[in-house]
């Protein structure tokens, strides 16, 4: 996946890196970006006090933060909207064409049509199916063959336009990006994955995956598109687009913004950000995202693709309260969506990892079109596998209205009864209801089992939606289940209290709901930001206690089985080398377990302050392929003074040789304060290189816990850290160490872990 | 304040420190608590293997979090519900009475009334003012002064007796506890502040001192009472109190339950906690916190003290929408809540600085009442002061309804036009409004002035309250004199467009709480966390951007007078050693330049590992009050291998003295690994002590920068620091020097910084 084949397009993304930059698939050094930064800032203080010209640019400096939020927010907004219209418009003409604009999806094209009930808006004369425009017959069993074969041929030249766009053009627009986005803003450098070309390639191909009818979503993606969004303005500016951590820092406000769009739900995404995806969050971080969130949502509100004016994508409105003796089934639904979870996780891991190592992984084109054929022949039978997911778990949500002409709001009604609009009594179930049912039943079973095989190809491919449509489907199960037993035993000691007969006791959309954000969170394990999100569907605190509930149990089941959320599985999976904030470390090993080189390698690769020639680190720089080299004070005290960058070090060399006269191979290279004294006239030039020797290398003494060590790694987001004992070098420990340190303690497969 | 006398009821709070426990008034080193934490927890799960009872102890143990959060969360809702019951009714005392239970407030007297319409309900029979009861009229010249009169003993009386309880049982129970509250959780410790105590009496004083009708509101010091509930709970749980960490946890949490009640904002309060109170604020503690707010704002609607089943403290609901010209007056708005953040801060400031030095600080049961006095005289002509500044924002939030009958509602209506409920068109005001907007003008002046004088008396005060209303009253009028000119002057080129003849443009409510948020804003630099709250006041998405744009105003024009918000001012008039998260530090000093010793200063206290003798470690005790040593090879070599705190080598010196034979004053201090070769039989018995040497002290070389050891010092909550030098010791940081030097650098006073 990350061997960036087929990366054709490369020379339009990044420029080569400069000397002070960092190489493809390394680690960046929180604390020097943290303290580069500032150096910039404090030059740009000083300099501001000399002209006024000097006192604008300060200022445009101070602004550029708010100003990258704006166009990220604007433009991750536009581009969801764009993806809406799109994708409506694509899943639409899998059946069908609007023969007054073939540019209008079935609900813009019925929009304008005189029909006034809702039922004959859906048949209006200017929306054809592809049958009925063919042969002129709308019915019968030839047109439904028709219709068949075309929704599976459309399916099938999505998908393959899909995944041949990812193949030739960006091979990391697939997927749904959130691993890589966690691994890149805990400090890794994947060059390409955030460029240009991703975000259009991801775009396109988003748009042609989600309207081919596969059991993806494009939640996971927005986020990808919005921080391909926030990478792409930073390059506007040299205080974000040169400093790695800055960067970090409007990727993790694009993040929320990208959530904000695929839910209408700023503050969710905010805390999505917050929780799921940032690693460093400081609290100017929080604001911006949450100004980067709402420009992102009002702009998609402005394009307004749903034509509602609603910012969610689910909106939602129950006119009854829940009751204590509900939250029984929301408990179960809870521990529902955990078995889910941890079925899903094992599963598509399990089949992920039988991609990347067997034959499998070599034909991803053949494996996307079987795909997509399987999703559509099983899909197009069943009516709520036949339309788009995100219009299920909508329809799933709804309470049956007086309006609702829904097949699953088919109950008998009471013919005395005089209907209001809201507050419909519980009513027994009629035919549709039950046929609706089993539809849904397959409909479970079918998403269950293809959303396993389908998270992980090579197309762009999100999983909140597949998820909350598992955990809607079953929930509005349950929902009606319910309902149905308290209609038909009022009598029974649980329904006593709260269900009188002709009262409007159970809304089997709020099941539906409390399943999604059971199922939604056991595969993610979200919390917070679910809640919130959820939240900001419904708009009321009313719902949060059973939301709350199932979101926790979900959790707890899932957990039981595993403490890994399918984005944390897959970063392992993919071994890169990500530090995870929530991972307690408690075991009892020291510095000294963990430090390099152990007992039975040759000792560390060092520098003298004032004996090791030009040559002998040249050649030190030939043999290993360490990022850096401590130097001491001579081989025999070993006191540690300083460490120098392997990159510096060749540059250093490099340009001494070519410019700096009298420095040959037996130069000896100088870290040392005072000026180096050159005893005799015939010795060489010496090479004086104590400005590239950082002064203040990291220590920790061989006796501290790793415990500490990990703690410290993780808040101060260090590369390496030297280990001393009563001021002696002795070792080093690499970011990588600690990564396999607490893979092997977790008894997991160390090699695993990407090397950097 | 800090002096704790009359703290009489001492021994009912924590029992003597232990060993291991920190002293009054120093700083927790936050790596050594999660390292206890981690070998508690170790502990235990070694143990759970063992037998039955045991894995049932340890699972209690990892529920134990849980269940601390149900009961604060509880305990919190049930406070603030008996706190507004009891504000309601003993605000009301201070007019009247109610004939038919003296116990009701004035609206629950009136709510089983016969009187129908809003305005007789007002005057229901049953509810007598103090003037009616005891002369039989009520009206005229008599009657109002006899009120008024009696009006101001009660506020008087209630003051008095605020501030006494307070003077006499816990003198901690003053001011809004914020930024006392925002320094404990930051790592210090100030015993007592959370005690029983305290919370009992800040319960109580808080009543009164709302009732007295003092410009102050219970918000903040609903956030200190959740704390204290926090606390008390912890004691409960040995993970908790005995450990400093994971008790700051916990109260991180309960100051989200506070604001969760204060405002009926669950996930405003978990975000005020995070982004203004909390310091470690894991992702653990993230949705802890967020159940807590919800238990405890549940557990507040069960007591439903509003009697509306609302769970926001100002419920409102616009008809109309915004429009782009009127973020002219929403951004004015925000620089008057600048500028008023930044007159309230200097001017409280300097007063409570002068209450410190001058003779005013040794008299404060005479300065509440006699600002009571100056209040209570001043406030009651003026109905807008006269009753709770609750009362009044609530009513300056509330659009004018058909139903209102409001002074501020009295607009003069078009005979011809049928009235809809919701949709009313703009109208020409009333007398009563121009009466409205001079009352207003006036009340606006006396809050203003007011208010500064009343933060930070010796009684309970929350300044959210007086600022919001000092917010609400600019905006209103604002609102009001927007609303007349849009409807006198349709054709101004900035109202054409959005407001035609008949149509309902303006809301001034909206601009009242436009207002209070720009105000609340520019006084706590809140910012997410604000608009959060007020969102969730509003539950609309849709009035976001002008709260965003007022908060943003306002913090921006606080910032340019000063960066600091009202917490952090006192925090630094109090000297708490407090070390702000959002301050950057961005001089270009390194560690070498704040170390201790100075070059003019006494070489630094060390122990050396095995020629220090007993007698020199006593006097080294002494004659230094320094929390611990260095523990070096040798005073020649200076390298350094350990720390050894004080309180652990005098315990252990006392211990060794009475229970270990043959160690005497001469026998030598060992702190090496391996066993000390007693030369002669004669030598004094050795002293080892090495397993109290910390073998993994913190170190950072002489050459880092300040920039980087505050980040150390912030991120990992150190305590100390060794300074070295190609691993030679060369002198210690503590906070408290790191803290000083900040002072230094930002031109401060470094007296102010309290000594840990």
């Amino acid at each position: 996946m990350m061997n960036g084949t087929g990366n054709l397009m490369d020379f339009l993304d990044e420029p080569f890196p400069d000397v002070g930059t960092y190489e493809d698939f390394h680690t960046i050094d929180w604390l020097r970006e943290k303290s580069r930064d500032t150096d910039r800032h404090r030059k740009i203080t000083t300099k501001s006090k000399e002209s006024y010209w000097e006192l604008i640019k300060s200022l445009l400096d101070a602004w550029s933060g708010w100003v990258v939020m704006l166009l990220i927010g604007m433009l991750t907004g536009t581009l969801a909207g764009v993806i809406d219209l799109a994708v409506d418009w694509m899943t639409d003409l899998k059946e069908g064409v609007c023969l007054s604009a073939f540019y209008y999806s079935h609900e813009q094209c019925c929009w304008t049509s005189n029909e006034t009930t809702f039922d004959d808006r859906d048949k209006c004369p200017q929306w054809q199916k592809w049958a009925e425009l063919m042969t002129g017959h709308s019915e019968g069993a030839g047109a439904y063959v028709l219709n068949y074969f075309l929704y599976v041929l459309w399916a099938l030249l999505f998908s393959f336009l899909a995944v041949s766009l990812v193949r030739v053009f960006a091979p990391y627009a697939c997927g749904s990006g959130i691993p890589e986005i966690k691994t890149i803003l805990s400090g890794f450098i994947i060059r390409g994955y955030l460029g240009k070309w991703t975000l259009l390639i991801k775009t396109v191909t988003l748009v042609l995956a989600v309207s081919s009818g596969l059991s993806l979503g494009k939640e996971g993606p927005l986020v990808h598109v919005a921080c391909c969004c926030g990478n792409l303005f930073c390059s506007l500016f040299s205080k974000y687009s040169k400093n790695e951590g800055k960067r970090r820092e409007v990727l993790s406000a694009a993040a929320a913004a990208g959530v904000s769009v695929a839910f209408g739900a700023p503050i969710g995404g905010v805390l999505f950000s917050l929780e799921e995806v940032s690693y460093y969050f400081p609290l100017k971080t929080l604001w911006r995202s949450f100004f980067a969130a709402l420009v992102a949502a009002f702009t998609l509100r402005a394009i307004n693709p749903f034509g509602n004016s609603r910012l969610v994508l689910f909106y939602v409105e129950y006119h009854t309260p829940w009751y204590m003796a509900e939250l029984v089934p929301f408990i179960l639904l809870g521990v529902f969506g955990g078995l889910w979870g941890t079925l899903f996780i094992r599963g598509n891991i399990a089949w992920c990892r039988r991609r990347k190592t067997t034959l499998l992984g070599k034909y991803p084109v053949l494996e996307v079109i079987v795909i997509t054929g399987i999703t559509a022949v099983l899909a197009f039978p069943n009516p709520y596998t036949r339309r788009s997911t995100s219009e299920l778990i909508s329809e799933l949500f709804n309470d049956c209205g007086a309006l609702e002409s829904s097949q699953l709001c088919d109950y008998v009604n009471n013919p005395n009864m005089s209907r209001p609009v809201d507050d419909i009594p519980d009513r027994p179930a009629g035919p549709g209801v039950y046929t609706a049912l089993w539809q849904l039943a397959l409909a479970l079973i079918f998403k269950i089992v293809i959303t396993i095989f389908t998270f992980g190809m090579k197309i762009p491919s999100g999983l909140f939606i597949p998820s909350m449509a598992v955990g809607a489907i079953a929930g509005r199960i349950v929902g009606i289940a319910v309902e149905q037993m308290a209609y038909h035993h009022h009598d029974w000691i649980i329904f006593k209290n709260w269900c009188r007969p002709g009262a409007d006791c159970v809304t089997p959309g709020l099941y539906a709901m409390v399943g999604a954000a059971a199922c939604l969170g056991g595969v993610t394990r979200m919390t917070v930001s679910l809640v919130v999100i959820m939240f900001e569907l419904t708009g009321g605190l009313e719902y949060i206690v059973p939301l709350m509930a199932a979101a926790v149990t979900s959790k707890w089941v899932a957990d039981a089985f595993g403490k890994e959320g399918i984005y944390e599985s897959h970063i392992q999976l993919n071994g890169y080398p990500y530090l995870d904030v929530r991972d307690e470390f408690t075991h009892r090993t020291l510095a000294t377990d963990v430090m390099r080189p152990r007992r039975s390698e040759p000792p560390l690769a060092v520098l003298t302050q004032d004996s090791t020639t030009v040559e002998d680190v040249e050649t030190l720089i030939k043999d290993t392929d360490y990022n850096g080299f401590p130097v001491v004070v001579s081989r025999e005290s070993e006191r540690l003074i300083g460490f120098v960058q392997r990159r510096e070090l060749t540059v250093a060399i490099k340009t001494a040789r070519q410019k700096q006269d009298g420095v040959v191979s037996s130069s000896v290279v100088y870290f040392t304060e005072d000026n180096p004294q050159v005893a005799e006239a015939c010795d060489p030039q010496p090479l004086k290189l104590r400005r590239i020797l950082n002064l203040s290398p990291f220590t920790v003494t061989d006796h501290t816990p790793m415990e500490t060590v990990v703690d410290i790694f993780r808040k101060l987001g260090l590369r390496q850290c030297l280990v001393t004992r009563s001021g002696r070098l002795l070792g080093i420990i690499t970011k990588k160490d600690v990564l396999r340190h607490m893979a092997q303690m977790m008894n997991q497969d160390p090699e695993s872990i990407m090397f950097n």
